[in-house]
């Protein structure tokens, strides 16, 4: 064990065969400069609001990250080991739980987490040796030095990272007093928000008749009609729109859309509002209201995401002691030939509408999204989310969607994370798998050189910028 | 922009690593001025029988190939800018319509579109610069030129791509007229048909009534009882037979067969004829005669091949102004272990029956198709097909099936393509593709080079025409 | 055809590329010459009882060997040309059933056959031509001389092959005579049984109702009543782990588990035992057992393994004629993430259960057993199965799982096989197909050399030792 050296590869992530690295190299120095186009993300607007120290690495790095918690919960540890669920006067002190994640750090030997890891420690904190049990305690220190200084303040580190624009995820209910902090402050970070309505679309989320009283608090709308509750909806989005919001989000359990007659939708919401729903009823109460959504988009220019197809919190002890997002979501098979056929019949044919498609079932990418992206004007694939944003996941997205939908039916690359400081770290993987990919095409003679440089530009700055209309 | 050079590099989708290019050469070199074996497409018998000059590039190339109107769509242009469905005061010139492919031309970028469409243009046509906005002028002037030359006629061009033999597809509804054209000119180019009995085995195939009527005045048989409808296919095979058919094809929404009692048999017809039927009567009946044409292949020995698995006419707006076959047909998962065991218990013992499995579902290959075709002696796997007939598709194919299948259970290539120029550089791909899946187990010595050259043979020439009986 | 030479590639399976082969080579001699743990397997324990000499190399290779049979019957040969089914008159001479092996061996190119049985050629017996039409006979003479001899017995095979330990895998209702016996004899070798309870477990399992008689006898227990049966069932498992058994073993059709309240266990065990039951009857009783084998694995410590998702015995002409493992078994797409939520919900976070999962249906790799292995602490995913136990599935496994569940929630190889003579052979196609994957991310700077040796350490042999408490 020891000190062995850390130093991030200049040649990382490209292919071995010396012709392919070459021209891999080449596209990538082309782009590796390029600013950060962030479009879609979970950051916390609050920390660029108050631009105060981060805590510690252990909050900063760990606790929220439920690609690191997963893991070390997989290999037996307890989540009260990490710091998770504990009374206050029974806390870890965070040296101990770091230390606990040196012990286990070869567990993510493999993953995108240990690539985004090393890539925040040798290339955020400078630090030049692999995190394991015995580097573990100077590690934490060296950290929690760094963030203590001025350049490790949300905004310098902003800057430093070269982000254009960063998009958080709010609620329709949030008051986007932080946005508007920001703003108000003078800084010149683009940090926008981007309207995330499950909480008051989705009759089985946690509190959802309440949120529809006070989404009619906000908006002086009767949500208690259809037509008030649409009317709400379209001024929320109006108000998003007007804090830099270019885009929607939906993450619901199917990609199942709906087209009902005015009739049959009033006639749906008042059994939502009677609380007396099936699960079926709240099935297509969501499907309608991702119509209703895309219809709203024409009018507003809002871009529009769609990630289904996740069960969440699989794990019933784990939600219960410890709360959502700690690892325990998990893909499902997701079908979108069917499911999204009402909507694609309404709205499909229209290119004003942009509607992006994620996916974590890699069957549908050349069986289902690759055939409707190339296709259909209004839809876009997004790049490969959660799982699959990984060099693995990210080739097999490129192999199986590229022969059917080609490179501008996609969207540039999101980094979907809210751990902040491994922001370049994705980017930079999806910059080095993109260019890899392209060099294959290249060395195969199946694009021109100058080509493969056009769609590394695009890739990695033009589509995102375009497609979320930054 | 401006002139690009175009040229067709001589390793073009070879893997870059030296040792495995020089084998994927040396493969290639062996096979790749072998005849073309063209067993199943969609080529106008016509062509063959009038031999007149094509009209123009864009009624050849362009507007016949949903594959580029599909992507043209998709980026947002409209049919009408393509040319289509315009009343004929307001057709576009086909000069405007090849410039608006000329600027929309990038978006082919790694599809297999760009390779075929090169290919054509450089090696049919003899052109060498890039299409792009600035050469599409250019580009049209001189193809318009060739295609009025002699060897642009259709007999010439069969004869300059070495084809030995070239299937067509017919309804059994159809006369043959120009089939029997071709033989009667004295043209010894083997164009043949095959049967394809949708129209008259799908209950759910528009006008299929009226179908049934027409196909007893044409074999003076009573299509109203099933016995006599049973007859009348038998004869239409018989008359395709005699006009050079080898094979039958099936484009059924699902694999589904069926075994039913000769009583329950009767029953469905009765109530398919009333028109009164459900949607799962047609699937039933569609499955029932599958087993119907599996058993009267044992008895004439047509080959049978069966091509499931696709939402036709995805797009009803599309539909209704333009059409099929415009690009909105979207794959499904398709279903084969249970789908095909009531053929299968009936029929898949007997080597004597080669039924071919074609797929659109690539998670079938290493899952269902590959382990059936590797038990059962009547089945064979057909080559990867649309949307996967390009370079990644038939890797995967090729990865998917042969530690299960073997090369011995699968037939060849089928170019199954309108695109008649575009049939040599179909099958260069695909005998680089295979020529490249092969070097690399010569490479990793999974293989012996001499039986390399053996399989690269046959896969290229061999298995086709011996499974397809020509 | 003639004499082709045969020889074992000293790089066979690495890739080609020379960087990466080179890395290859080096990591697979840290592991080349470790011991064999063979955690899995269908061996019979009576050969190491016994300790006799193999009949001959038919009997011995190819009609246990279902790959073998599966491929021969698809070719178009019937088993009774492969001596299977025949009267005992009828019966064809063994040297005459080789000879049409070796006529048709070329059908196994491409194949895992292939590589184990040239390496079984080879390696095991010496031979050093390639078989075919021309060698079989001479293949045979030398084979069939080798078998004769001392070091060619069971017992001397086994300690050439430098196993380690050994697992075989019986019915509850075996009495272990054999692997008494090998204890009895004296002998070193470590033949260790599993415990396989389908027979008892599973209502629509051939002899169902007699085996739970005969379970009965075998304990004392009242298998008529739901609390007898289950004692039974501890009884056999404690019997079976003072045998050496440290696993248990699953064949369900599906995934599926359940957890329902006692008052409904019994009701369905007393409907199951009237034989009245219908198929969703006998799906939740082994649904339901599934996880009282986890309560009783949490009990005694036996690992538990899960291999679903195939269609048994999809031919019935086969099945009837000559029985089963014929190579008519088919995979079915395979639901992990709702089927295994009751016993998850119940045990899934207890380190001290290790259940592990194997699929047929590589679509779960990356959508469902990666994401669920990489949670929960009980979850493990043991290695590529049966179809997929090849080079290509190999390659799949580990690039498909390892992004989402690293390599410490995997298990090592299996070589699940009856065909003992390529065990060796199994094991180095893993060993080589796992450093090969190493290499790879070793060469694009994924993984550092110092770790990868480690790992292709832990790959080959630390993991499976672990896993399954060996």
């Amino acid at each position: 064990m020891m000190k062995i050296p850390l130093s991030l590869h200049a040649d990382r992530l490209f292919p071995a065969d010396k012709t392919t690295r070459d021209i891999a190299r080449r596209l990538y120095q082309e782009i590796r400069h390029l600013p950060i186009i962030s479009p879609h993300g979970h950051t916390d607007p609050r920390w660029f609001a108050d631009n105060l120290a981060f805590e510690n690495p252990v909050s900063l790095l760990l606790q929220p990250d439920h690609y690191v918690l997963r893991m070390l919960y997989s290999l037996g540890l307890s989540m009260e080991q990490l710091g998770l669920g504990q009374a206050a006067d029974r806390e870890l002190d965070p040296e101990v739980i770091w230390q606990t994640f040196g012990d286990h750090y070869h567990g993510f030997r493999g993953t995108p987490s240990r690539l985004w890891l090393d890539h925040v420690f040798a290339d955020v904190f400078g630090i030049d040796v692999v995190l394991n049990s015995d580097t573990a305690a100077d590690y934490y220190q060296h950290m929690q030095g760094k963030l203590q200084s001025a350049a490790f303040l949300p905004r310098n580190l902003f800057e430093r990272f070269n982000i254009e624009v960063l998009a958080t995820t709010e609620s329709p209910l949030d008051d986007l007093r932080h946005h508007q902090r920001i703003v108000n402050s003078g800084w010149t970070g683009k940090v926008i928000t981007a309207f995330r309505p499950d909480p008051v679309l989705d009759p089985e989320y946690e509190g959802f008749h309440g949120n529809l009283v006070t989404l009619a608090a906000l908006t002086g709308e009767d949500t208690q009609s259809f037509s008030g509750y649409l009317a709400a909806l379209r001024q929320r989005r109006d108000y998003f729109k007007r804090h830099g919001a270019t885009s929607t989000d939906h993450g619901h359990p199917s990609a199942r859309t709906a087209d009902l007659s005015d009739r049959d939708k009033a006639a749906l919401f008042d059994n939502i509002l009677s609380g007396g729903f099936s699960p079926a009823d709240a099935e297509l109460f969501r499907a309608q209201m991702l119509t209703e959504m895309a219809g709203m988009s024409l009018e507003d220019g809002l871009v529009m995401q769609i990630h289904p197809g996740v069960y969440r919190n699989h794990n019933p002890q784990l939600l219960q002691r410890f709360g959502r997002d700690k690892g325990a979501d998990i893909p499902l098979p997701t079908e979108y030939v069917r499911a999204l056929k009402p909507l694609l019949d309404k709205y499909g044919n229209d290119p004003a509408l942009t509607l992006i498609l994620f996916t974590l079932d890699e069957t549908s990418y050349s069986r289902e999204l690759a055939p409707l992206a190339g296709h259909y004007p209004a839809l876009k694939l997004g790049p490969p989310w959660w799982f699959h944003d990984s060099p693995e996941g990210m080739r097999r997205y490129r192999e199986q969607t590229t022969e059917t939908a080609g490179f501008y039916n996609t969207v540039g690359f999101n980094d979907d994370t809210r751990a902040f400081l491994s922001i370049p770290a994705r980017h930079d993987v999806a910059r080095r798998a993109d260019s890899a990919f392209l060099a294959r095409l290249v060395a195969e003679h199946r694009l021109l050189e100058n080509e493969a440089v056009e769609l590394a530009h695009d890739l990695a700055y033009g589509l995102a910028k375009k497609a979320y209309k930054l």
